[in-house]
This record gives C-alpha cells, structure tokens and sequence, in this order.
C-alpha cells in the first residue's frame, strides 16, 4: 500500500499549548515519530478527565465539550493533506472515555454457531500473523457529516458536526471472512442465509436503555458499543470488511481503537466498532441497542417522542449503512479573502472539496455553479484510490476548480454537487430528520464582494457554518436559509435555536507552529488560529 | 419460485384488432395458453416486416412506428398486474427485426480464456439441464424510463419512452458463474482480477459503426448488440448474474430473448443482452460499440456533436449500469375524473405507482405531497419481493397512499419521491442529458379542479406525458415545465420542438376484450381505448 498511496504523513499530534506551557518543545516535536512519543504532553483540557493519557492534536475542534472527546479538523488542514488524513488529524467519535487497552493483553473473542475452541480467545499477535494481510485505504465518514447545517434550520438530537467528520486512512488488516473460516465458520449458502455477525466493543457505556422491542433481553445500565453484518455479506470477499490493527502503516491511534477495530468499507462510520473485544456468529439481527438507537434516517415528521412511542429506531428501512452520496467544499476558506484589483482579475484560485459515497461505488462527477443552479462545470476530480479487484472503490475523491478572479464577478454563490457510479447525485435542499444524519444536499459557499481591514476591494467567502459551537456562516448571518426542510411549518421559534456559543478557550494562548515541525507532518496554520477563530 | 410469486398471469397477447377483422375470436383466445398458440394471428401493423410471425398484445404503445418494435404498455395495466409483468405487456426495446430462433437448434457459444473444448458450443438443451436452476424476480428497466419527459424539455437522441418501460418476470436459468466455473473459467482472485465478460447477441445490427477509439478493431457494416462486465463481478453469487431460459414459469418470449437472454438484476436492461449468442472471457474492457454508444448519462452541456467529436461516449465515468432511485405514479391513471360532490367528500381513493433502484439496493421509502414538496407524507409499500440471501433486492416496489376526496381540495399538485436503502432518494428537477438517460425527478400529476361532460366538479388528474406520439400531459399543454435543466438557456426555439403527434392509427375499428378473456388473463380495457386515447 505503501508504494501506490505513500509515503505517509506524519501523524505525530502537535498537542494544544496551556498558559503554562508545558507543552512539547519544537525539539520534542521534531524527535517524535509516533503518537507515544508524546504520552505525557496532554492537551491541558483534558486533565482531570479519564483521556488525560492520550496525546492529541491542539487543532482538532472540539465538538462536546472537553468530554467525551468528540472533534473534527479544521477544513482547510483536511483539504491541505487531501487522499491521505494523518491518524492525528483524523476526526473522533468517542461516546465514552478511550479504553486504555493493551497489544499484549488484549484478547479478542470469537462465539457463537460453529466456532472452533481455538479460536475463541486470540491475542493480538495472533491475529496479525493470520495469513496475508489486507491493506487498502478506507474513507470512514460519521453518519451525521454536516449535521450542524441541520441544526441551523430545527435542532436534532445530535451535536454540530460541521464537513469534517470524514477522513481516510489505509487500513491494514485481517478480513472477517478469512478469521470466520478459518474458526470454522461456513460460506455454503445452504448453510450461512439467516445468519449474522455481531460485533461489539470494549466500552461499557453509562447509557441507561432498554431492550427495546426485545422482551427476552435483559435490561442493563450498561451496554456496549456494537453493531451487526448478515453472515452473507461479512463472508463476501468483495465487500472488504476486516479487523484493522494498522492505520497509515503505524499501530491504530488510541482514539482510533487501539488496538483493533472494525473497519467496514463503504459503510456509515459507527458501524466501523472500535476497541473490538467480541465477534458472535448468531443466528437473528444484533439486538445491540446502538444498532437501532444510532445512524437512522427518520422521515421528518417524527419527532424525538414519537421515535420512542411508536419504535421507530427498530424500523429496519430507515437504518443508515451505506453512505449516500456527498460532496463538500473545503477552499476557498471560511472567511478567506481574495484582492479585486485591476491587475488581480486574471489572478487564478481553486475551488476545491472533497466528495465519497457508499457501498463501492465511484464517485464520478463533482459539478460547480456559479448561478444558482441554472448551469453546471465539471470540477478536475483526483481520484487517488486503485479500484479494487472485485470493482469497489471504498474512498473519497479530491477535486478542483481553477477559477479566475474575473470569473467571480457578479457571484453571489458557489455550489457543489457530486454523482456516482448509479447516477445517484446529491439533492438541491436538504431534509431534516431528528437524528440529523445523511445530510447530503449541494454545499454552498456565499460570495461577499466588499472591503477588507486594509480598505481594498476583496471578494470574501463565507460557508454555511462552522464546526461546533464556533460562531459564524450565511446560515446564521443571512437570509435565504430553509424554513423548513421536509417537515412542514416549524410549530415554535424555540426550534431555530441552535446553541452557537463561543469556543471554549477563545483567548488562550496562541503560538506559531515552527515551520520545520510544519514541513515534517503536512499541516499548517497556528496551534491556536482554527480553534478560536 | 412460484409458491413465492405465483401463480403466474397469463401471458396470452391479445392482438390488435384490424379493419379486416382477422383476429383470434374469442373462442381462439380463451384456449390459447401460450404465445405460440397464437402464431400466425399477427398485428396487422406488423404486415410486411420481419416481425410479422410474432403474436403480440394490441395494446403496447408503439414509440418508433411500426418497426423495430418498441412498446410500453399503458400505465394503469401495468399497475393491474403490479408486481409481476405478463411477458405479452412486458415493454419491449428491439433494435432490430425480432431473431426467429429455435430451442433444439440455437447454440451458445463460450470462447476466451481457458475454456475446455465441450463447453465451446453449448445446446440450450445442455444450458437447461446444467445444475439446479437459478429462478428469482427481477425487474428489468430500460435506462431510457421516463425519457419523454427530457424531450419536452429540449430533444434528447432517444425516442419517446413514457414512464412504462420497466417490468419484473420471474427469470428462471443458470447462474454464469456456475456455467463458466464449468467451464474452466477460475475465480480466483490471483487470475480473475482485470478479466472481463462479454456478451454478445444474436442480432446482427445495420448501424455503420466504427471501431470507436480501438485502432486495431475493424470498422464494420454491421454489428453484434453487446455488453461487458468485470469476471469478478460475474463470478460474485452476490450479483445473481445469469442465463435466462425461463420467464414467469413459461419459455421466453420472442421479443424477450427467445430462446436466452443475460440476466443482469440491478443494472439497466441494455445490459440484459436478449438473444444471447455468445459469451467471451477476455483481458480487457469489451470494444462492442453497444457498450459504448448506450446507457450514457453525459453532462447536460454535451451536445450530439461534441459527444462525437470529443469522445464522450468512451470516458468510463458517464456509463450508466445501475439504476438511480426512481418512481412514478400509476394511478390515478391520465384523465381519470373524480366526482366532486357534497356526498363524495369522504370518498376514498388511491395514488399508487411504482419504486426501484439499481445494485441490489431496496427501496425504502416512497413520499407524496400534496403542497408543492414543502410537507411529505409516507406511502405504503408493498414489498413482494424476498430479499436474497445475500441482502439483494432486484425488484420494483409497489405502493399506494389512501386519500378522500376532501384531502384534494385546493391542491395543485401531487408529487412522489422514493428512498432506497442507501439513502439517496429522487432529485426535485431533471437533469438535461443527451441520450436522455436516468431521468429520475419527482414524478408529477397536475389536480384540475373542473367539469365533466355532464357539467359536475370533477377532479382531473393528467401526468406530466403520455407515452411515444400520443399527445397531452401538463409538459405539454401548460406552463411551469421546466425550461432548462442544467445544462443554461436554451439556443433556440428549434430545441423546444419534440414531435408530438397523433398515435398511428387513431381511428381504428374497436372493440370490447371479453370480461371472460380479461379475467383469464388478468388484465383489462379496450383493445384499442389505451393506443388511441
């Protein structure tokens, strides 16, 4: 994998710097070639929480506040490491604290119909050394990419992913199928149809929930993480679906699920379990309460009460598996400014953005508007990725759009849109729905002509939000946004209200980055700048 | 197959009735049982062409004339029958004169890549008795579906297809994978990766065609009707590729392959090659010129021209194999009237149609609005189809929505939107293309509020076309169409101009299909009414 999408970034974290400053010098930054060896350099918000061990980049924005640790890159430092995200830059969805586990103690168990004895219990060793392994690049995308947009028009129960809950890794690993076989478990069709594979992982989450529609289940105060695959698709050696204990040829990061997760290509992002501790062949659907209460898309009219009344987290057409297809625009950047001058009209820039679908399809087309939606360019698409063998593409693509300044004269806005290999492409509006996921509609980019500090003639670029709770974004600051999405008249104005309170720490402390340090892990910009900007 | 979905439908064609009166009465009607028995009773619009050996059912809609026969059948038939299409109403898109073959004489041949000696010509009476057969319910779409509605828009290349060309058989044959396993074709990832199949018809097609960008093809007078797909696509159990000899427990029909035909569920029906002659394990991409110059969805500023001249039927990304999301509505069918009266109020009735999409995806979900698409409401699906046992859906969906009379009371408009299980649903407006492919917007019936021939309010439903040549539909007859789509202004008047007229044959003698005849073959109307309405 190496040779077709290396070398890799260096995915060293560069850690948040406290008023104290007891952070890693440049020297340590420079010396340090994996997450480790910054173990002790905390990121100053996360003393006193159970995550204060684990290293982690200053520049990610922090989505939930200190706890559990729920965060996604700036944009600009997404498009700047383009096919390849660093694993320190990668976006986390934490629902708890990160288990702390270890290579050489953690154990992976394997039940249920026809395993093997010894197969039951295998140590991580083992599992690496289990036949060839299988290293591809992966985009795994959070279900609810772009929910912030949402937000603005009715508030989900859902926090405010901004278009960064997205990222790619090569993901090295043992496939399912491969470990199931060899645990004597079968592929014979008369045999595997009915069957499913359960996955679960090693945190013990406080939530109090119930067995659902399941009367034979027990209640617990505590569940874990996990999900289910029909044994017929897990068995399929086209659908790519395997045990990760490698990420961008390093061991995986902590947040990441050191030291093995679930890596399901093509699928929504929480089916992808971290921290993967149980594998069971059984015989019904996974009665995991995150299976059902997570990665629904609910038809707009059903509230937070009714899902619960009338069960329709256990309805199975509205589950989200197979990501639909999405496209966003990274630069030009929020806020970023462009000189209008006589001299500056032939001046080119680049409209550029990310776009990825599920279940192996190709993303084929990324179109750009600059009227509205009367008329559409074909955006330079850099597809990166090897299809594989059995015709699956499991990535994102990067694209570009050389604009000249001239061109933007009159623009008042800048569309995306993206299609894929069924000719599915993204829709014009968006669709609420209470857990504000697939969020898929064109991305747009306002375009203010006007004066920047200095007095001169800029046009300026503002997206529809920013990540969090960072302030800004035509949809709070303009007109012009969806009353509604889907949903009929909205009964209140308490559902406009979308908290957009300011970042947490607005005025620490800011530091350059060194420029070697900079040079050495492919990112830019300020410790501080994204996060407070 | 048959407990599952059976009993079939007939599938006795009734034929058009001519002026002469030289048609099967209804005595020869009742105890036919199959195509054959109707031989020699030809539609007289057949007289004089090739095809005029082949009975078929008098109330297809003609879209090319009288020859080669292209059909759908009228709307509210194909809502009759729903979920399984007789094979005598099945649409039909021929290229050319029907192929007269015969079972004990027709032979498939298999060439290429290490294929053993015996499986070089195969009898269909070998095919027929390879292994047990493979017998499931497909949906067969053409990728044209819908088209008529971008021709009233701006001319495409295609002809007028309403929204009828698309049917479900139960398909019954042999897997291509078993018959190439057989045939000492391997599916071994280490040798089949970057083989592909191609499959080649009967038909030896007039078209002057090039060898396109292949120099060392021959250019050609004449050519073969063809596709080509990935072996490990073809070798994927998952994907249910196969040999067709059967169609809803009856042999093929003429017009549908007689006596095999590919089976590709998911992918749009070009790729189903009828007539199959000969299948090819080779190293590269197919050069069939049908592969190329077919099921291409092009950007919508590709004019006739450029695409010639600038290659674009040969760039990979605008191959449109499987199908986008789609629906339409069926009933209440073109013009149906419903009384208005101070009684009726609570009068219910249905709008119901039809749902699929491509890749083995499910349909999951169909709105319908009655607001313009600014509130959706959840139809009910009835979903016949048993998902495979490896989580593939190849069938259509049908579904219905239960209004009253008072529910349409000052409402414009009736729009319908489906989901599949990846999460994409229906785009608001068409997207131009030149081949007029994929046209998957929200299908929209216009309500009028109005008065009937006696002088009573009625409700007056009318469908945005209707099929080929006959004339009406709202794209027609009222404002609000769309006037671009996507591709900028219109260059002239001349682009506006699609032929809209009269159905051949207007005037026709009609009569009435014996309620005996109808019932026994499960459809209803006039012989005629449907043709020259």
């Amino acid at each position: 994998a190496v040779s077709l999408y290396g070398p890799y970034p260096s995915q060293v974290p560069i850690p948040f710097v406290n008023k104290e400053g007891d952070t890693p010098g440049d020297e340590a930054l420079m010396k340090a070639t994996t997450y480790k060896d910054l173990e002790g350099y905390s990121d100053y918000r996360d003393r006193g929480t159970p995550d204060e061990w684990v290293p982690r980049d200053g520049r990610l924005i922090r989505l939930t506040g200190r706890h559990p640790f729920n965060v996604e890159p700036p944009m600009d430092i997404l498009y700047q490491n383009r096919f390849i995200t660093p694993s320190s830059l990668h976006y986390v969805r934490n629902h708890g604290a990160c288990p702390r586990l270890l290579w050489d103690t953690h154990i992976l168990e394997v039940a249920g119909i026809s395993v093997k004895k010894k197969f039951k219990a295998i140590s991580m060793d083992e599992l690496a050394n289990m036949g060839p392994p299988r290293e591809i690049p992966v985009t795994v995308a959070c279900a609810g990419n772009r929910r912030k947009e949402q937000n603005m028009i009715r508030r989900t129960i859902g926090f405010n992913w901004g278009p960064c809950a997205v990222a790619t890794s090569v993901w090295k690993g043992v496939l399912v199928r491969d470990l199931l076989l060899a645990a004597g478990v079968s592929d014979d069709p008369h045999t595997m149809f009915g069957l499913h594979v359960e996955f679960l992982g090693f945190e013990d989450l406080p939530n109090k929930v119930g067995p659902g529609p399941f009367p034979e289940e027990q209640w617990g105060s505590r569940v874990k993480f996990g999900t289910g695959i029909p044994l017929s698709r897990v068995m399929n050696p086209a659908f790519d679906i395997m045990i990760a204990y490698g990420q961008n040829g390093e061991k995986l990061a902590p947040d990441h699920g050191y030291p093995i997760r679930l890596i399901v290509p093509g699928y929504t992002a929480a089916r992808n379990i971290k921290w993967l501790k149980q594998i069971n062949a059984i015989p019904h659907v996974t009665r995991n309460h995150y299976y059902y209460h997570n990665n629904r898309v609910l038809p707009p009219h059903v509230s937070s009460e009714d899902a619960e009344v009338e069960d329709w987290f256990y309805k199975p057409e509205y589950i989200f598996n197979e990501h639909n297809i999405n496209a966003a625009i990274a630069i030009p950047r929020y806020g970023e400014e462009i000189l209008m001058t006589g001299e500056s009209l032939s001046d080119d820039f680049n409209v550029g953005g990310y776009a990825y679908t599920g279940g192996g399809r190709a993303v084929t087309r990324v179109d750009i508007s600059l009227d509205g939606g009367e008329t559409w360019k074909l955006a330079k698409l850099d597809k990166k990725e090897k299809t594989t063998g059995y015709g699956m593409n499991w990535c994102w693509v990067w694209w570009d759009y050389k604009l000249t300044v001239a061109d933007i004269i009159g623009v008042q806005e800048i569309y995306c849109r993206a299609w894929d290999s069924s000719n599915n492409r993204q829709p014009d509006k968006p669709i609420w729905n209470l857990m504000g996921m697939g969020n898929n509609h064109h991305y747009k980019l306002v375009v203010d002509f006007t004066k920047n500090k200095d007095g001169n003639n800029v046009f300026k670029f503002l997206h529809p939000i920013q990540a969090g709770e960072i302030k800004g974004g035509w949809m709070t600051e303009r007109s012009g946004k969806p009353d509604t999405a889907g949903y009929g008249k909205v009964n209140s104005e308490a559902d406009y209200n979308c908290r957009v309170e300011a970042a947490e720490g607005k005025s620490i402390y800011m530091s350059k980055i060194p420029d070697a340090v900079l040079k050495k892990t492919s990112s830019t910009g300020d410790r501080m700048s994204l996060i407070s900007s």
